[in-house]
């Protein structure tokens, strides 16, 4: 049932904290997207391809070329959102709507594509005081949540607290505490038109956990699990069909004339 | 439990097909909206103020004020979509994610608003060739579903197919079938932010849907059910909370020196 | 929309720690029965009429003719579980299915009556050692969330933590998190045939949790929403319709004869 | 990512049908298990394992043993349900909250396991008048829609209709209609502790439904969908633990002396 063909996996990372902090440049020295790509194939092997591009590369390294050739985009972005052109933005959301899986990661909840298919704000509430974090599995028959225990221990995090306000996540896997006793939904699939997204929230620049050998295997579990099942990449259209023909739909030519 | 204020519901009209079409005017004399109004009033009598605007009203109808004095929205929109302001769309979008009800009829499927809050296409298949349709109820204890017959028979529509590009939604109601076979679903909610959406398709400009006893208690039922229950119109924000602090946050300072 | 009828509830008790042990006895000199019932009348007032009924009573006190004029039915059960005799179980499922409310409490959840309703396990992981409980609010638009802190902080409380063996609910409303750093789906809503269930983990018999403002407030939502919107009692039938004839089912004779 | 394992999948027929009506024997001559499983194995080829067993083997071929290497057991039955004896389907209701995956066809809505595993009464209305189906797709990115044309078109079938009193399903793939205008919610999954559950409504002992290439993709990709990602079978235990030992649960000692 699973294709051969390794996954085209293609992580994008900010990485701007790792050239102003000393400190984020002191855990993630080669980027923390390096890293994520070191933990996904360190758990995928051969049935993935990996490249990186960052915020900084032409176009964000997301051209349509690009994009066309990449079956799963990993997101991790914080400092800088805001920076992310909006036509790059608009690109991403139809190549996610057109089949391509989506990981997003950490402060990714605050991107611009993560709201744009959404719908919603993506607040939560925060401290980054070293909290341990706990990530409990609630869904234990799902395929993200295999080959790690419950739970998974993260000696340092920022604390990421409900309300978390996304849309009722499709399948809801993980949920985390911290030491100060907050709570959050931190992995939750959803299915958005011919795309499967992961987001999941563990992951920080001021802490390791990107080198975390549970977190790195649910990204990699994830990686797996939105990479697309459909023979093409196409975006959902809007079409007529008549009456018992189902298989051959019109495109449409406007709403008076039409009449739709 | 329930608050005697009236809700405040404003339906929201294209008000176009009525303009340029004939028969469209014939079965709408007074516009579509003011038939969707009709239909809510008779339905929630005293427990409901009502007022229409149109398209083609300054700022559509929708100034911040007037939202701010909503509880629901009502939206018909169809052949101008594109002719709705970006800078509109972006206030109701607020106002939904802060406590707005919204109920997105028939057509509205396209209408910018609702795309925006779904993060997907929200296309469908489509056929206008008097296709009887059939409304089925698949969840009988919920509210919206109340007062009604299973199914409801529609004599005369405009056929509405799968596959429908809509996040899986929160709670599915309604469930369509279409003389040519079809099916679509057909009666939706969504939370999103603070706000509760209904999504109900029958009702379109070439037949008179919303002439239909059934279909306006509907209507009523799903205005009555995305009325907010919170105590005020907030949007959700982001804030960091002190350790063993739970109740009050603080306002964001920006990633680097804040650290997020 | 709503009935003006007060919502008739039977509060269900197994009264046997208040009996056996003084400790139990101390915090709910009346039964703990009692003091559920006096927090739902404390917050519905006039719209419930409430009465009380234990396991040691005839048919535990749920004989068909009370049950038949039951609108919500609250359990709460624990030492017992198993005394409660199958035919009893039966008949409140059957009442459950035909549209009874039903809200179940604390341990409730390894009740005969809810693993029946939910077809697993329903184990889950505990300790009972005065663990403070947050109860978070994940689900903020739901009528049950409404007049509630976010979080509810509950001092003293066993831990109740995840893996819990439900299926996923229809709607999850809150989280809790324990001293100890385990996590719980506390607040959930399942519909089953024509009833509507709502679980709520806070509650147990070594802590004073049923005194507790802001947990008998949720309780009383609970009570309020799993109310019938159906205007009769009805078990869902199997029933064969003829092509065309929509309304006038007939019954079952029979898998061969009548070639279901 | 996937198994190297073949999937050990065990066909259960009631094949009652089959020994009595001639027209059946006519579609079926070697019963509709064979014919089921042929069907799986044209489209799993080596990646599975098949076996049949019928209602009249000793302790219906269900014996602990037997259970215990299958991972995907499928259900068909429809005259003989209340034969199915209440070990046996106490057997297989712990062998699927254990792990095993389970797919329930067309009638086997009303079998004893699937309606102890919903926990609702699993009726609908039907109506055997040879109406044609239309298979519609409502979930594309799911791995059970693959591979099959949307809508799957069955040319003669029996109608099964809403409401369907089943749980709202975690996930619906597919939606049916009939000629009649009827509908149904056809392609459903459900976990339930350890186990998958995937319900497809398609197939009937009238009708050469088991015979049709598409139904027969969707049962193989329900076949594959259900097996267990979980490295062993066990079933979800009550197990309390210590404060900071997340990992060492201690069995239950009884609610009173333990204190739960």
């Amino acid at each position: 049932m699973s294709s051969p063909e390794p996954i085209r996996v293609l992580i994008w990372g900010e990485n701007r904290h790792e050239q102003i902090e000393e400190h984020v440049a002191a855990i993630y020295p080669d980027g923390m997207h390096t890293t994520i790509q070191q933990g996904i194939e360190e758990n995928l092997g051969s049935t993935v391809t990996t490249e990186t591009v960052t915020l900084d590369d032409p176009e964000h390294g997301l051209t349509e070329e690009r994009l066309a050739r990449t079956d799963v985009l990993v997101w991790w972005g914080h400092a800088a959102h805001g920076e992310v052109s909006d036509e790059v933005v608009e690109r991403v959301h139809q190549h996610v709507l057109s089949g391509m899986g989506l990981v997003v990661l950490h402060s990714g909840h605050w991107s611009k594509i993560f709201t744009r298919l959404m719908g919603t704000t993506c607040t939560l509430r925060w401290r980054s005081e070293q909290d341990r974090e706990l990530v409990w599995t609630v869904n234990p028959t799902h395929p993200i949540a295999q080959g790690v225990p419950n739970p998974i221990i993260i000696a340092q995090q920022e604390m990421y607290g409900e309300t978390f306000d996304i849309p009722a996540p499709d399948e809801l896997i993980f949920i985390s505490s911290f030491t100060g006793g907050e709570v959050f939904r931190s992995g939750c699939t959803f299915r958005r038109g011919h795309g499967k997204i992961f987001y999941f929230s563990p992951g920080d620049q001021d802490f390791p956990v990107y080198h975390h050998r549970d977190v790195r295997r649910v990204i990699a579990n994830g990686v797996a699990w939105v990479r697309s099942d459909l023979p093409e990449r196409a975006i959902p259209t809007l079409l007529r069909y008549e009456t018992e023909d189902f298989y051959h739909g019109h495109g449409y030519g406007g709403p008076i004339k039409d009449a739709e």
